[in-house]
């Protein structure tokens, strides 16, 4: 099975680690647009061998998973290249605009989209790990486009990297996925922000933050080169989340300025229910 | 020895885990408000004996781990009752109020104003784990207004429990963990608030949600009954915080608006430096 992998970090690579351990008989080869990156994929035998976009004709299945802005040209790309039998899957984390995108292709058949919810706030081949993906879930959007005996060789690959599989389409992942992901990167990221700002002439500051402020902050490590491109592609809704979240922030605010403490206590008491909500992620 | 521990939940469960196991000769006496609560602390061995206020005149060490508004009387009830060699320790998460308000009390070296950046996201007695606190700071305020013996018998406490030290005053205190902690607090809580309520007649879009979003909310799970009064001590530091976040916020949502995704991975990319202060915190 010749299996290509078109951007080789975290995600791309920890699938090769699986694949390699599931499939032994399969030869992975590696494409990026970063030479180093291959290289170091090559030395962390992420990948078998080195290849080029050309070559994907040969191809059992192309896995991509490149930043999205990037993405909808080179899997174009890709389905102009492929074989009949080829699967062609994008695990990036936007959805509608790449099915959008390559909704009228000839080898439309030949692709799924499917989104990993695997990430870590790494990047690069030196964050892949093995069983990454070991119960968590993946969406695949718009199932019934591809072609059944592709779905079947997907939904074997994604059983044996220990997924669960949920359904949706394509406008529905990137509305659900803005509120409990991106929306998350935000708070993150304006949360470092905010603290780095205030503490910038205090940097021992920092020895009074403990795990809980770790924890909130973990994602404003995750790669700006990565991110930019799916809030671009996923604006309108980023954009909805984003207002709701300063609307709700305003709302603690204005209780805590009516000295309204009551309101306070009721503002956490409720969104306590997000304990139960969260078992089984963690 | 003869411990006294006032409020046996995470953090005052937790020492008296440490206590008992660095000094084994200490009997260690429970107070809580919460009949259940020390009956449980019983039962999980986290305490000896109950005991009452009245009782520590007979105190070698009072610990003080109760929400931040009641602290304040029964911090004064207790340096009433106290003898000359008892240490009065409280370990609340706001520091200015109750060293203002034991300011001028003639037991005022008996007491020593302690943070230990120690908490979950749990509470109450089955909250309690050993080495809680092994690797973390403390923050002791105002230290040179606690009688020089019982410093020492402080300090020899906190090493024992594993704790590094630092000194500040209790203003800068309060200022500094309102951007530390309780923002992180506040944008977790909201985070939540603004995903539950957009989901909440889609219960399973949950299963989209993965560890980002999870780290990003966990401090959402804390108790209201604690945090309030935080709040209300803190106010004007977290509501200066707080708008603060929600400035940077609405810069970000505006980047977005105007199609300015270069400044988008600008505020990114700055947000990144995050990485290197986290060193050391997780």
């Amino acid at each position: 099975m010749n299996v290509y992998i078109i951007g080789i970090g975290l995600i791309g690579g920890s699938m090769s680690l699986d694949i390699q351990s599931t499939y032994p008989e399969a030869t992975i080869y590696g494409i990026d647009a970063n030479d180093a990156h291959l290289e170091e994929a090559l030395q962390r035998q992420l990948i078998h061998e080195k290849a080029t976009l050309s070559q994907v004709e040969n191809a059992d299945i192309v896995i991509v998973t490149i930043p999205v802005h990037v993405s909808i040209g080179v899997i174009k790309e890709v389905l102009n290249t492929i074989n009949d039998q080829t699967l062609v899957i994008d695990a990036g984390s936007t959805k509608e605009q790449i099915c959008e995108s390559i909704g009228n292709h000839p080898r439309r058949r030949n692709f799924l989209a499917a989104h990993p919810i695997a990430g870590t706030e790494f990047s690069g081949p030196k964050a892949a790990i093995k069983n990454l993906f070991k119960g968590k879930t993946n969406i695949i959007c718009e199932v019934e486009k591809t072609a059944f005996t592709l779905q079947e060789k997907a939904l074997e690959l994604f059983k044996n990297l220990g997924m669960r599989i949920r359904y949706m389409d394509s406008k529905s992942h990137d509305k659900h996925i803005a509120y409990v992901s991106h929306l998350s990167h935000i708070s993150s990221f304006m949360l470092g922000k905010t603290v780095i700002e205030k503490e910038k002439n205090e940097r021992d500051i920092f020895d009074l933050a403990g795990s809980g402020f770790a924890s909130t902050v973990r994602l404003a490590k995750s790669s700006p080169a990565m991110w930019t491109p799916i809030f671009e592609q996923n604006k309108a809704n980023v954009i909805e989340t984003l207002q709701e979240y300063i609307t709700n922030l305003e709302e603690f605010k204005e209780l805590m300025l009516k000295d309204n403490f009551e309101g306070i206590y009721k503002e956490m008491e409720s969104a306590n229910h997000i304990k139960k909500i969260l078992n089984g992620i963690e």
